[in-house]
């Protein structure tokens, strides 16, 4: 089965972004507005009772943080992605490393940057119009990340929660 | 903020849903094939904490406990709803009851009829067509229910998992 963990935004940041994905984001509405931790990966039934634990401590050993957004960006040349860019990276730089690293056989090979997908699959000429508006946007949100969640894929591409670990509590 | 308390069942039954709610329940890009166990509810962001509280407390004493699905049923004359009927009833019966009592002002008015809906919004022609040929199919899958999930809705309908409560294990 596949699974992915994300962290979600609060409500007033994910309806802003989904006044987007709803024209640019072909995944839409597969998933909520989300922050990637770690993208999809397989796991067979009997590994996820100790993927759960390891992310149970994970998430005990980590206190809530506050994020900022400014503005969007882009992945382009590497792909036609528009997202906003998440700023301070240095606390889901660090979540996200100590995931990977807890679940055997599945580090990434990318660098992480901390992101909200606004659009993608976007034609070059589309990316130029709608990335060219979008930059001249002047963004201030807050945010604080308190919780991440584990999800699994459906056959029809959309994700549904498995569990939810919240920092510092566990 | 509008609330809501589901159980989302395992991947083969959400599978199986899924294939019919993708032509018969205009909410399915809203949410993920699941069990209401609270219809939608509001709640200020203040009072949030004090039901997450209470949702911990009410999953912590319910052990996991085992559903089967058998036949396909439907609300009609009240509604074209058609769903997939759980048996035994009972577990979740206390457990809907257990939260309504716990979150104040929000005591239902209807009978719990524990279900999963494949199909609603239909037109009484459409209803007699899909749920005659349903009728007729022989369903058994089983399920096992350990956990229960807190969401809110989104300004496009979509609902966001906001906690997971796990039976007996808070």
């Amino acid at each position: 089965m596949k699974y992915g963990i994300v962290i979600f935004p609060a409500k007033p940041l994910q309806d802003f972004v989904n006044s987007y994905r709803k024209r640019y984001d072909p995944h839409y509405t597969h998933i909520p507005p989300h922050i990637t931790l770690k993208p999809g990966f397989d796991a067979e039934n009997h590994q996820i009772n100790d993927i759960v634990q390891k992310l149970h401590e994970v998430a005990q050993k980590t206190e809530p943080f506050d994020i900022t957004i400014t503005k969007f960006s882009s992945f382009k040349p590497v792909n036609n992605v528009i997202y906003l860019k998440i700023d301070p990276k240095d606390n889901l730089e660090y979540l996200h490393n100590e995931i990977d690293t807890k679940i055997p056989g599945h580090v990434s090979e990318y660098v992480y940057v901390p992101h909200i997908t606004v659009g993608q699959q976007l034609t070059n000429d589309e990316h130029s119009d709608v990335f060219g508006s979008l930059q001249m946007l002047k963004v201030n949100m807050q945010d604080k990340v308190d919780r991440f969640h584990l999800l699994y894929q459906l056959e029809n591409g959309s994700w549904t929660v498995y569990e939810t670990f919240r920092l510092g509590k566990e």
